[in-house]
C-alpha cells in the first residue's frame, strides 16, 4: 500500500453563515487547502466530499460534482464522489480519499467536507441530527439524538461514579481553546457554572453540554508521501485511516458506556501506525455532547474505562495535559457543520503538527489523532497524522 | 495496484415492493451475493453503500452501518460506508469498494445499491429525481430531470436528424429484454405504438421513454483477484472503474448532446483495461430516459456521434447485434430504484459473463461494460469486467 500524506488544508470560519450558500463555503475551503498545498487545480485527480443530509437542507443530492463546478472544474472532467455517514461524513470522506491515492488510481485529490445547516427552508436541526439515530426503533418512538447520549452519560454516572461537574469541565475547555481560534463559531469564554445552569436539553446534558448547528466546510489535499516533499517541507503522513461499525439503535449494544466502533476503530488504527496511545500528543475528537468526550477518551484508550471524568477535571487532557484535546475547540465550541466536522478536525492536527497553529500550538506534537462520530456511535473514524521530519 | 474480482453477485425483485422494507431489501441482495461469493460472512472486510436518498425518502441518514446491523453483523464493527451520485450513487459505491480493494487495506467487501421509492411518506418521485439537477439555477426555475433530458433530444433531433421513432425503439427492445428477466419491474412487451402514444411528460418524451421509479436493492462481493479462483472457477475481473464528473447545469455544457463525463470516463476506463469499444460484447447502460441510451452508445464509442438512432432502430444493440445492450430491460423495464441501479447492472454482466443468465443468456459474452449517470450527466461511471477463463 502506497504512504498517504496530507499536502495542505483550508477551512472557512464555522459558525451561522446566513450570507453564504453551501457551494460558496465549499469551494473556498477547497482553494485554501490547494493554495497552502502549492499544487495548480490542473494537477489534481478527484474529490472525496464528505456531507450529512444536502439532499433535506437544500434539496440537493450530487453535490460532488456541484462544488467541483462551482468551482470552476465543471469542464475538468474530475472523478467527485460524495460520501455521508452521519456526522461522522467528513472523516469517512477523508478515509475514500486515503483509499483512492493508497490504491495508486489517484495522486492528488481533495477531501471536503462542507455542511449548511442555519437559514435553511423547513427544517429543524433536530430533523437532521436525530436521521442519524435508528429511524425505526429510536426516533419514531420519540427519542432524539441528546436524549440518547443522555442516556449513556447516565449509565456512565451511575456505573463509574462520574460526576455531573466532570463532563461539564469539557464545555468549558472547548470555549477555552476556542477562544485562540479565528475560525471558532464561538469565542466566548463559558464557566462550569454557566453549564451546570444553562437550560436543560435532556438531562443530565444541558444547552451548554450539545455542540451547536454550523455552517462551515474544511478541505485536505492528499498525495503520495514519496512525493510530498516536492509540496512542502513539513508533509503530514496518515500513518493509519479506520473506520468502525456498530448497531445503528443504542438499546442493542452489549454495554452503552463503550463505543464499540470507537475502541475497535481506534485498536485498528494503533496498529495500522504501529503506535500506541501513549504516542499521541494532540487529539480532535468527538465531544457533540459533552459526556461523548469523557467515553472517547476511554475508548481510544487515553484512560481506563471509567476514569476519564476524573482525569478530564484534573486537567489531564487540556493544555499542557498529556494528551491535548480539542485545541480548535471541538464541535462544542469550534462548531459543528456535520460534513464539516471530521475534515476539520484532520485540518487543525495538520497546523499543529506543522507548527503553525499559532496562539494555540500545542508544542512538540508530532503524532496526531483525529475520532468523529456518526449518531451515537454507529459509525466511528480514528485517522493518525504524524510529522516525519 | 491490486487487481480486483466479483466473486458473488445478488439481487433483489426490482419493483412497487410495498411489503418490504429499505433494510429487508438492502440485507437480501447482500446475504444472496454472500452466498453467490461461497464467502463466510466472518470474512468479510466491510460495506460500500450505494444510496440516493434515504435521508429525503424515510429519514434515515447513516445507512451503510444500518444495513450492515439488519443484516446480523453490527457487533462484528466492519467498515460501512454510504456514497452517494444521484443516480450513479450504485456506480460510486462499486468505484470506492473497488480502490478500498485495490489499495490492499480491504480484502473482501460487498458493494451494494439500494433504494426505496414507493410507499413512503410525504415526497413525490419527481422532488427525488430533480434533486439531482442543479437546484439553484435549473430547478428553482421549473426545470425537471424529465424536462432537462428532453432538451437533449430536441437538440439531438435538430443536430443530427435523430427520429421520434428511433429513441422510442429503446424502451420496446428494454421490455422485450426485460420479459425473461425475472427480477424486472415491467415484464411486458410494449410496441413502437404504444411509446408514440403514449401521454406526454415533457415533449418529446412520453410516459414510456421514462424509467420508473422502483424499490430494490444489488449487492456484489469483491476481492483480491489472486485470491479469487479459490472461490470461484469464473471470477469476473474488474478491469477498469473510472468516474468523470461535468457541469450540474445542463445549460454551462459545451454540447448538450455529448455528456462529456460519459466521454471521458470510457476513454479512461478503455485505457485502464487496455480494451476498446470494439472488444465489448454486452452492455448496461443508462437509459432512464429513452434518448440517454442514444448519447450514451456515441459518447461511450460504439457508434460515431449522431448515428446512434438509426444504428439502434435497425438492430445493431439488441440480441445478436454487435453489442447486446441493456440485456437486464436496462432502468426502463428492470427498474429504476436509484441507488442500486449501477450495482444491478454489475450483477447483470457478473451473470452474463459467467454464462448464468438463463433465458437471456448472450453467448460469447467476454468483456462487458456498465454505464451509470448522475443527473443529466453531472457524474458518470464505466466500468469494464472481463471473464479471465
Amino acid at each position: 500500500m502506497r504512504e498517504v500524506a496530507v499536502l495542505g488544508a483550508g477551512q472557512t470560519k464555522f459558525g451561522e453563515l446566513w450570507d453564504r450558500s453551501f457551494r460558496e463555503i465549499g469551494i473556498e475551503a477547497g482553494l485554501q487547502a490547494l493554495v497552502d498545498a502549492k499544487l495548480e487545480s490542473a494537477q489534481l485527480q478527484g474529490l472525496f466530499l464528505g456531507n450529512m443530509a444536502a439532499g433535506r437542507l437544500i434539496d440537493q443530492e450530487q453535490i460532488a460534482p456541484l462544488i467541483l463546478d462551482y468551482a470552476g472544474l465543471g469542464n475538468r472532467n474530475l472523478p467527485a464522489v460524495r460520501v455521508e455517514g452521519g456526522g461522522a461524513s467528513g472523516a469517512l470522506a477523508l478515509h475514500a480519499g486515503y483509499l483512492a491515492v493508497a490504491s495508486g488510481q489517484y495522486d492528488f485529490v481533495v477531501v471536503g467536507g462542507a455542511e449548511k445547516l442555519t437559514d435553511v427552508p423547513d427544517i429543524t436541526g433536530n430533523q437532521i441530527t436525530d436521521s442519524a439515530a435508528d429511524h425505526e426503533w429510536e426516533v419514531v418512538f420519540g427519542a432524539t439524538l441528546p436524549g440518547l447520549w443522555a442516556l449513556i452519560a447516565r449509565r456512565h454516572m451511575y456505573q463509574y461514579g462520574t460526576k455531573r461537574e466532570e463532563f461539564a469541565a469539557v464545555p468549558v475547555q472547548d470555549h477555552e481553546m476556542a477562544a485562540k481560534n479565528p475560525n471558532a463559531h464561538y469565542r466566548n469564554k463559558i464557566t462550569l457554572e454557566q453549564v451546570l445552569g444553562a437550560t436543560p436539553v435532556a438531562q443530565p446534558l444541558g444547552m451548554l453540554d450539545c455542540a451547536p448547528l454550523s455552517d462551515g466546510a474544511a478541505a485536505v489535499v492528499l498525495g503520495p508521501m514519496e512525493v510530498a516533499r516536492k509540496y512542502t517541507d513539513t508533509p503530514i503522513r496518515i500513518s493509519a485511516s479506520q473506520v468502525a461499525c456498530d448497531t445503528m439503535a443504542l438499546h442493542h449494544r452489549r454495554d452503552i458506556t463503550t463505543l464499540d466502533s470507537t475502541a475497535v476503530a481506534a485498536r485498528r488504527a494503533f496498529q495500522q501506525a504501529r503506535r500506541t496511545p501513549e504516542n499521541v500528543q494532540i487529539a480532535e475528537i468527538f465531544d457533540g455532547y459533552s459526556i461523548g468526550a469523557l467515553v472517547a477518551l476511554e475508548d481510544l484508550g487515553f484512560v481506563a474505562k471509567g476514569a476519564s471524568g476524573a482525569a478530564f477535571a484534573a486537567g489531564e487532557f487540556g493544555r499542557g495535559g498529556r494528551v491535548v484535546v480539542n485545541s480548535s475547540g471541538g464541535l462544542k465550541a469550534q462548531g459543528r457543520p456535520f460534513g464539516a466536522v471530521g475534515v476539520a478536525q484532520v485540518v487543525e492536527l495538520v497546523r499543529q503538527l506543522r507548527g503553525d497553529a499559532k496562539d494555540r500550538q500545542v508544542a512538540g506534537a508530532n503524532l496526531g489523532l483525529a475520532h468523529d462520530v456518526g449518531g451515537t456511535g454507529a459509525t466511528s473514524v480514528v485517522h493518525l497524522l504524524e510529522r516525519t521530519n
